[in-house]
């Protein structure tokens, strides 16, 4: 099996997620790699928030974009005085991290940090750009060090030999869970759901698979039961936008019905990451419900007939009794008891894994 | 609601699914309306089982194109002797009925009945070919006439004002069910999953309900359990491929994972159609593995990188347990007493209905 991590190095280092440097913001356009590897170039922090928006980045591409975005912001308000300039990052942050409503609370938190940082070379004197950069770099490494935790405990779950199924693009965990396999020798092949409409799963998921040497195919969405049974799926696995602390899981549509699935087949669904204290319960989630239009178009070519009307959530919800296990850096928790999770960390229900 | 009935009409006339005149079959070509309403011209029998092999037609385009088919075929032998023009219209039906594996069982029946129709006409020298198309008119008529029926027994369990969900494109019946609906005053929106890789649900479905004057929504496969769950919906319904005595289900593949989440949500599944004679169990159904590179084009285009694999079962197999109803023309029937559809035919085991 060849493996090279190329593909997948190039994905995720932050240079290509999204980079600032000399004024603006360049994101790795993920709605056409890798037919196409084009960046879209923001010159103001608006144009990052509309960028999410328009979901040039996705998965957990908006944590490094947006606060790169601030560092956009602290650029534009730097002939401003200290307060006035505050008062700008402050409105920034809000803009930037109010781009989709799904993700807001973490995106609240990245912006955050994005934002202490900038105080913090402010009131030092220093370049409160580059100190944003510098930051978003040490909470991606950190990420990355945390995920790369969370793989061992997922892998841990894996056959030595079988197949596993994916669902949407899982931005970092992909490249870790498919490291953590080689490093043990074990020889899983993974079936990759398209995820129509941006069709994720077929372009992102399956191109780092494929750039790391894993035998990968691509079913579309409506085939995800057909292969649990009839290719032996042994784990269904996905990241999350949102893991509440009542043991729902929000993430891309699609998810659930893989899960209602997996549970019928009697396959284990594993969600990676980790509990978010900023969403106690469900309630707490607003579900995007994005131009209806965007659903009836599939790679820039119009399906339907004039006159038949679209829809598109975002993302859906799959309920704890859909979940076998939360699979987080602190190692697997019931959905029922992530409670657990901030136990194990010791640092009360504010430990927030972005 | 505006109401009309000339794009379902154009679908569904004999001169549009598929039509023998002046040495050739006419087949409106599915793969492409509504965008372009373009025919296939076959001018021999063999082309006509690979334009059903290709999915020029498909639902139940077929039991019409392949007898057609067979009215080319007895045109291409006119000049043989009444023995050797036989065995050649043997031949025929063998090859057309097996252009796709799947649905083989009730080709044989209709290419069967189109042969019993070229040897009266030949023994009494009588224009095969037109005896032929005269026979597929009549069996049309016939189906028509019973899917009415169907229909009454399905629109029963619709609720005055709600929601319907439906897979791939069920050919007579959604014609047929919506006329109902409209009879009976009932005020149902329709939600038809876009059914890929070839989009017959974005397509087909939801042109006829267009047409209709419905409200109709087309949805990526990956939203049905979100939509089931959020617009309410009353009940999940589809035709079938093949409904075996043991009451398990072929049908396009995505109606299993459907019916998994309807179950999951207490939506009842009605399948419309008969029990088949040919298929006492599923053992004896073979389901078509097409070719897998179809699954990685969306409307032409490719979706995934090269080196990825494509995978396409054209259908899948839903178990009887899944199953609320199989909906006949002699009414409603659990999927596990299929042997009360016979008996109340009073016709043993050998009423085929296609």
């Amino acid at each position: 099996m060849k493996r090279q991590d190329e593909g997948l190095a190039f994905m995720l280092i932050y240079e290509n997620i999204a980079w600032y440097e000399d004024g603006a913001v360049r994101i790795l356009d993920r709605r056409v790699y890798p037919a196409k590897t084009e960046f879209v170039t923001c010159r103001t922090h608006v144009e990052v928030a509309k960028a999410i928006k328009d979901m040039v980045t996705q998965s957990a591409g908006p944590y490094t974009a947006a606060p790169m975005g601030m560092a956009l912001a602290a650029r534009e308000c730097r002939d401003m005085k200290p307060q006035a300039r505050l008062e700008y990052l402050r409105k920034a942050a809000d803009t930037i991290a109010h781009a989709r409503p799904t993700t807001a609370k973490r995106m609240e938190i990245v912006c955050g940090e994005a934002y202490k940082a900038a105080e913090k070379a402010i009131s030092e004197g220093l370049d409160a750009p580059l100190a944003i950069r510098e930051r978003v770099i040490e909470m991606n490494n950190e990420r990355y060090a945390r995920i790369g935790r969370i793989a061992e405990h997922l892998v841990d779950r894996f056959p030595d030999k079988g197949a596993v199924m994916t669902h949407c693009f899982a931005e970092t965990i992909i490249g870790m869970m498919l490291k953590e396999c080689v490093k043990r020798g074990k020889d899983i092949r993974i079936f990759c759901p398209e995820t129509r409409p941006f069709f994720q799963g077929a372009r992102l998921t399956a191109t780092c698979c494929r750039d790391m040497g894993f035998d990968v195919t691509v079913i579309t969405d409506n085939m995800a039961a057909f292969v649990m049974k009839k290719e032996g799926i042994g784990v269904f696995t996905t990241a999350a936008d949102a893991i509440c602390c009542d043991g729902h899981v929000v993430n891309k549509v699609g998810t659930l019905q893989n899960a209602i699935s997996a549970k019928y087949f009697g396959i284990p669904y594993y969600v990676t990451g980790a509990p978010d204290p900023g969403h106690p319960t469900i309630d707490t989630v607003t579900i995007e419900m994005r131009d209806p239009e965007e659903s009836l178009m599939a790679m820039g070519v119009r399906t339907a007939a004039e006159g038949v009307k679209g829809y598109y959530p975002a993302f859906d919800v799959t309920p704890p009794g859909l979940v076998a296990g939360v699979v987080t850096d602190l190692g697997i928790f019931s959905p029922f008891e992530l409670a657990g999770y901030f136990k194990a960390a010791g640092e009360g229900r504010n430990r927030v894994v972005v």
